[in-house]
């Protein structure tokens, strides 16, 4: 891991230390954020920082550092650890002060503590190319999934779930509706439509979904937000999910049914092939599939 | 704050770190309890170490440790400490592993973190006397609030909403239906009757709660488990709090609304006798009020 963003420095990771009345490990009262690094390159890193402010003004955080002061040291971050590949990780939350409910009060010398790191991460070339399996599970989150909060016990759990199943994703619904997966977005494709979730409060409105929104936009394929049920996703033609890492991520089988012909479908592949020119548009690095 | 538990050992504060990797730190992956402390007494640490494996379980988490183990070490460090009166704040996070949702491996060096700290709290004496008054708020938490868990982001929000408002509590609500406080459990009293919300997903059993309920079984008093409404508190002859630091906290007046007669009613009057028998009984530390 090499070197750190430790509040407003780039430091050694070994000098590095949490406090035990930090309030992300007491509340998980923190936001947090995940840019990917393509050849040394970050990817849409500014649509990240930004949803970090947005997500920390909703739970009202003051994060207390400029988002081009938080650009600039990721940048030299990825730069001093020499990342190629990978992603870099950050988080704040609101500050170190004794343990009680509310807020430490604006006097407080309390103040948000941001962490940063960086890691190699390969693309997951083999399963863009196969697909991957998902499960469906309960969505048992809070009302406010379009903050992207330090709260994330039961999407650890719900991964946890997929995982002991040999899958890759859980896909998450609220009462037979599909609202996302426990770290990514979902979509279904039927009669050529790509369908999802709309963003609002049940889920979190991934950059990799504003960047597929608008790729779907400029191509002419139809981009519908609106609910579909956990039935609609079992008879889709294609589903997929996407996220900062896996990208735009052909889904097979759900729950041990095969989505339509059980391998990654055209609309899928097309959606892919627009989001890695996107990747080299943007970064000017060449990838492959 | 003085000494510390970390693990298996009570160091000094000042010697202990939380690794910027642990699970507590960036999932809120761990669940916690707070135990009051009576003239150096502890009061019912049984059953809230005995609730900590409970949440732990159905977090599926291995605290790595016995019961009777954290109890000695909290008891060695209330000594320690000379805690009078107070409480005792411990946490178990799932540990320290690079950052991903599923569990690390079982074959990995990564064990559960205890952290267990004191504090002097003094009894809210005057606030007991007079009583607090609480708002109403949305009950926008997760599904599992049967779990102490550290994802308590929702509990804060609703907390400083309160305190904003100059209340004590946030009294919550899911769709007009009364669950619980941000970090209490709420009652009211109507003809003589105490109701509650039943002690399912939708609340912590909170062990206040708990002795609560015994306490009215062994004195005769109606101890009702069922939903009712924002209207019902708002019309109730009486309302109160339980939990650990507040005990039996009377509400007189909920979202600017006098309850009964906005002053503290004597089913209330009668159940903080008889809990501060229970502290005298078992911690044979006399308290008054």
């Amino acid at each position: 891991m090499g070197k750190i963003i430790f509040g407003d420095q780039i430091l050694d990771r070994s000098v590095v230390h949490i406090d035990l009345e930090d309030r992300g490990y007491q509340f998980g009262d923190g936001v947090y954020e995940v840019i990917r690094v393509y050849g040394g390159k970050l990817f849409t890193a500014k649509e990240h920082i930004e949803r970090l402010f947005q997500s920390a003004k909703k739970i009202k955080m003051d994060i207390s550092m400029t988002p081009e002061r938080i650009e600039d040291l990721v940048a030299e971050l990825v730069k001093e650890n020499g990342v190629g590949f990978g992603s870099v990780y950050m988080q704040v939350t609101r500050g170190t002060a004794p343990r009680t409910h509310m807020f430490p009060k604006p006097d407080s010398q309390t103040t948000a503590v941001l962490t940063a790191y960086t890691n190699e991460v390969p693309r997951p070339e083999r399963q863009l190319e196969s697909g991957v399996d998902a499960i469906t599970a309960e969505d048992i989150r809070w009302l406010r999934c379009d903050i992207k909060s330090l709260n994330l016990l039961p999407n650890v759990l719900a991964k946890q779930e997929a995982t002991e199943a040999g899958c890759f994703e859980a896909i998450l619904h609220r009462s037979g509706i599909v609202t996302e997966g426990s770290s990514s977005n979902a979509y279904l494709v039927r009669n050529g439509e790509v369908i999802t979730h709309p963003a609002d409060n049940f889920i979190l409105n991934g950059i990799t979904r504003q960047v597929l929104a608008k790729l779907c936009q400029e191509n002419g394929i139809p981009f519908v937000e609106k609910a579909f049920g956990v039935v609609d996703l079992l008879q889709a033609d294609e589903v997929f999910i996407t996220s900062t890492t896996s990208e735009v991520m052909p889904i097979v089988k759900v729950d041990d049914k095969p989505i339509g012909a059980g391998k990654p479908g055209g609309v899928t592949r097309k959606l892919q092939t627009l989001f890695e020119a996107k990747i080299n548009e943007e970064t000017k690095v060449e990838i492959k599939r």
